[in-house]
């Protein structure tokens, strides 16, 4: 999606030449328009799929993912994440490691909301380690619900994440695949 | 706001009589066409200010930010909850407690993305004791940006937040205002 990949060289931070900061228009301050382009990529690239239910994780999925909603005239579920306590029977949960922080958190959605005949389209910001997506395709399987695929905003493809959820056989669409950072400025594939 | 009223009443869950789950089209579900309905609304009540920045806090204010910021075409900020440790000079900071979980977050912004020639309009998803909006506002003023006003989803009027805020001088619109829960059903002010 060229005009994501052209904001991201405009106004990304690159850090450490490693790290990626996008804080001025996905993760603190958040573009409206840009996110309703990439809304409408998303339900271009997963139109001939009959999505009932967008699954997202908190804070910086939500965006995105209520915009794509918007769209499709369906539910957005974000899940919450929680230091490693919170259980019941009312409530899928799944265990996902924070490379960024350190730290695992329990992640967790209301059983109510994903029933076996949903059809849901998995939405996050950024995709590492793949932790957070494959947690959430995880709540997936646990309700019985179809995954029809994950759909990225940016994808660091020079780290495992992308290639072990389609290794397991899950449909991953990024919508700007970084190679590497070089020389303080980001390649694409 | 009659739509968002019915909605309450009709998906709103009351625990003890005194708390509203609104899981459903809110705060974990969301129901993206009637966050654009509230977004819309909140246009219109503040129509008369020029808005140039949505300041919201993470997770629940996220969604109706991005679609009231859609539609004036503006970006919008979201604080961060972090427990008490962050500081540094490029932030501000403002001590949040909740009553709720009974604890304190330091919420804050990055300083580069509030300038003092903004018209701020905050926006949450809910308003009890006022704590979270009182945060936000301070930070409003220490970057010396304009508070234009605090639009909030629900409102719980039984509880001191919409006072204190109106008494601080802040202009207050809240688009369902819940008087009392009375034998397990919602009464509006």
């Amino acid at each position: 999606m060229d005009l994501l990949k052209q904001r991201i060289q405009t106004d990304g931070l690159i850090l450490n030449n490693s790290l990626l900061k996008v804080d001025s228009f996905l993760n603190q301050q958040i573009d409206p328009e840009l996110m309703m382009k990439i809304g409408e990529e998303f339900v271009r690239r997963f139109k001939d799929e009959k999505i009932t239910k967008i699954l997202t994780i908190e804070s910086s999925g939500i965006a995105v993912s209520v915009m794509t909603g918007l769209i499709l005239k369906v539910p957005v579920i974000f899940a919450r994440k929680r230091k490693p306590k919170v259980t019941g029977d009312d409530v899928y949960t799944a265990k996902v490691y924070s490379y960024t922080k350190g730290e695992s958190n329990t992640i967790m959605i209301s059983k109510q909301f994903l029933q076996p005949e949903d059809n849901v389209l998995i939405i996050d910001d950024f995709l590492a380690n793949g932790e957070a997506a494959a947690g959430l395709a995880n709540i997936v399987e646990q309700a019985k619900a179809k995954l029809v695929g994950i759909g990225i905003v940016i994808e660091k493809s020079f780290q495992p994440g992308a290639q072990k959820l389609t290794a397991a056989g899950y449909r991953v669409e990024s919508l700007a695949r970084i190679k590497a950072f070089t020389n303080g400025q980001v390649e694409f594939l």
